[in-house]
């Protein structure tokens, strides 16, 4: 192996990440933090690579004492007015995405999507969305299907938690006192 | 294919789990029934396909409007004094289960095993257990591994899922209130 | 709790899920043990309760020798031609299921249904099926949501399991060696 | 909300994890690519978050043509000699992580361990190691309960996946194929 060669991918995909993260519109990122804060109960949503981030933040979200489930897990109630559906998906064209979120307007829940396409199916039916504007990575690092949105997905939401902590006074004492002592 | 033998094994499985039921103690039924309704959360663990009947009643658990939780799913709190972690082993002597039992009671929570050793580490761990007396499968359907505990561990817990309803007045639409609206 | 009324329901249940078994056409079962056989690679497939069993038959079936897979689970590859989608859905009307089954028929696999309607979306998409003729509950056990189907759908996939073990020759040792043992 | 703060830690979160990146051992990343490249099958492993990560890796190495598998999930098989089971864990001290490492050894399989911890039970039972030098945050982001691990550890294997892909020659394409069509 070519460690050089390695620190250079590495290089690369933290600063695609860097770039795609400085894009992101404040505002949007002002309306999700919102959107939790005063939401009843938040789902969330992804398929495949995207599902295991979600998941990483709908933990994040019940350390911090909220009420998040993620969709398809065993004890996920049904959804309904007042709460959110946060699906995360890049390209926002997986039929079954679409459908989910058609399935959660219906019944009456709000919907923010997380995706890099803002002309997707997804993006229309959403209410809300934080659009990662994904780089051109043309001579850079050529990754592939979807790994520098699901890379920014991840550190974005680490800092939704990360801030969230501090806004509402949380300590990593109470977040741990929530944390599963079953492993 | 020979239809003539499929009816027959089919017969016989059918005929090994009426067996197995009709032989647990009712008495320890009567306590996992009282167990379930005085506890404050239910935690189901099981590994591998005692795992999938233990997220079958997790989810039933939740229907009837229960706290139930998946030991290892997303968002599975940390357990504590007044939870009960319901435990499914054929054999009580996984050393993860194991491991997990100790955990629950460092905790503080009660634990109950439903298993078909009672001289297992689980066994001697559990606060109560509900045992599984196999029928010896000689002669007969000749199931391998622990197949005739998951297929009467199944349909005991359908049973405890349906007595429940009953003492408790819930309907049908109760629980469809409480279903997943996202599939 | 009374427990004569407990033995009751689970009597009830058992006696159910008999009648459903001994009602499944045994042509489809000759087809659905084919199609096993001669398929290159099964994924299997169910929401909820449903997805729990096929669960369990995916790992019996890895357990056996074949090559299969749950779809939704981390490692699963494209599927294609020559492969078979196993579905298992009591309605058949749950649109996540239907539009599965269109893009696995897109893509030039196979499918067979497992479900209790004849007359649904799902059983008119799939090539095969294995209808589950539930009875009618009224005056006896009353389950809800689809329990009776889960509940024969569990034994009948117990049943072919068994029934392959015979055809193929395969001891429990076998099956042991392709057992997980991280657990 | 004040965009500025959330800036602010987004700029914390992104620039511990390049200072942990850059004291990763080179010679420990030439050894983990190629036990990669080595072995037969892997099984990847992780509780929670790490878990999550592990899942993300794991659904790669598949995309790239390796035979991955995910301990815990259904068709998952025994482990054994030539296999490596790759774990991923902060601090190295869970008793289920560790119970898990021994039963992979004792099964004759290599050991590879990601940890921030060099002096726990999970890099002593390991055969090899990546260590991630968590820097302090004093000072710094204050993120909680292992988040800037599972960041670093997120963005290192993608590294890693990246340069496979290089290494190996596989486009794009190779990965679309072997990827999921069921969603």
């Amino acid at each position: 192996m070519d460690p050089e060669k390695f620190r250079e991918e590495l290089g690369l995909i933290h600063s695609c990440v860097k770039k795609v993260l400085s894009r992101i519109d404040e505002k949007e990122t002002t309306e999700f933090i919102h959107s939790i804060s005063s939401s009843r109960r938040m789902f969330l949503s992804g398929q495949g690579r995207s599902g295991f981030i979600a998941r990483c933040f709908a933990m994040r979200l019940m350390h911090l004492g909220f009420s998040s489930y993620v969709v398809g897990e065993t004890i996920t109630p049904g959804i309904g007015e007042k709460d959110l559906l946060i699906v995360c998906s890049c390209s926002g064209r997986k039929s079954l995405t679409v459908e989910l979120v058609r399935q959660a307007r219906q019944s009456g829940a709000g919907v923010f999507a997380l995706t890099a396409s803002r002309d997707s199916p997804l993006a229309r039916l959403a209410h809300h969305l934080i659009l990662f504007p994904l780089v051109s990575q043309k001579g850079a690092s050529g990754e592939p299907l979807g790994s520098l949105f699901e890379q920014s997905l991840f550190l974005y939401l680490e800092g939704i938690a990360l801030f969230l902590m501090g806004e509402m006074g949380i300590s990593e004492e109470d977040m741990l006192r929530r944390h599963t002592n079953l492993e």
